[in-house]
């Protein structure tokens, strides 16, 4: 039997200057306030990659994705977690599912929940769930200076071929 | 074999006017300074129900419980975590088990832990472990603020007969 | 088949006073700023404690090391988890993992993070990864007033003689 493995994380973006623009749970959203980061500052997607590598055990987003690595300067949240669910695969585990839940006053997430879903599956190759709430005007988050995400997951050791990868 | 789906819940509310009242982990706390939101304002039930959701990736509170479902206005932290409950079920899931942590200066928990799972476990039907900690008078929770819970929770696939639920 | 049961824990410690040396993710940071608690002060050690608790619907942190346990008074981060990972053996159940992120401005983990998990599985008797990140600067943590961490955890009811522990 393959038992499973339990991963954690969290991050937060802080809003940018007045042309930042949203990227938030694999989706553009024009006409919000940008976090800083532009498009590579979406703590849902960030989140998200780091409780893989949590429940993988094999380090954060800055052992895979740091400064020593260019090529993902300035990439997106979606490249970012399709990044991660690769290396988690190649590392010899299945991914079970994720979910992330975010805390902001806005945007209002429930018309676009389907849309972001189905870009962070589509990314991960397996289930991303994203729910939001409010801090009820409390902290950074309530305040408005930022938007706090946290994210778990399940990775399953590979069968077959994949001790092979 | 069945596997295991994660969810994550998060939930804050701020300490409300003289007259609210404390509940909390679904029991009333007489004497305790009081929640905005009153009975309805359980940041324990509301994470638990909210990392349900999370884990069968059918949205969040707002989803089920909105502005839209006037049925649910002002209802108790147990009666949104049973209803809850029962639309994971009808959604084709098995509960394994919620657990969550709030974060508090107040009130002291340990003498009514017990009291509290059997309540919030009676209401989801599944265990429902509940425990305490302070974040040594930092953030908002540390400030006397407001109360924070976090939850997670595993569901799995039903079988049998779910599928005609 | 042993269904493995979720757990969550959180702890926050505040930055001491000048003469405070810095224990996290059990290991000794010196020349950094220490945490209040001195050697019990170690928030990522805490929360994998807690998470364990958790997922064994056992209580937490201050049911098993309170005030009233002055055994465990001072004691360090690695022991306290190690104890309470007995604590769950003994309650009949076996640990999956856990995995603990903490949020803090410093100091840099990754040149540490190996001998990190590696002390802190020690103490578990089973896999602990832990990794780190920012909160860009908000909140508690990003002014530098404490070191966060969140953990979750996975344990299964035990098999064979754990109904007689």
């Amino acid at each position: 039997m393959r038992l499973p493995r339990t991963g954690i994380g969290v991050d937060v973006h802080a809003y940018g200057d007045d042309s930042a623009e949203l990227w938030l749970a694999g989706l553009h959203w024009p006409g919000e306030p940008g976090l800083s980061g532009h498009s590579d500052g979406d703590p849902v997607a960030h989140a998200a990659a780091d409780a893989l590598f949590s429940a993988a055990g094999i380090g954060d987003l800055g052992t895979h994705f740091g400064t020593d690595r260019p090529e993902y300067a300035g990439a997106s949240g979606t490249t970012l977690l399709a990044a991660a669910a690769r290396i988690i695969r190649e590392a010899g585990f299945d991914i079970g599912n994720i979910a992330v839940q975010f805390v902001a006053n806005r945007p209002k997430f429930g018309p676009r929940r389907a849309e972001a879903e189905a870009v962070l599956t589509e990314a991960a190759g397996a289930p991303v769930s994203v729910s939001a709430t409010t801090s009820d005007a409390l902290g950074f988050a309530g305040r408005g200076e930022g938007i706090a995400a946290i994210a778990t997951a399940l990775v399953y050791p590979s069968t077959g071929t994949a001790a092979q990868h």
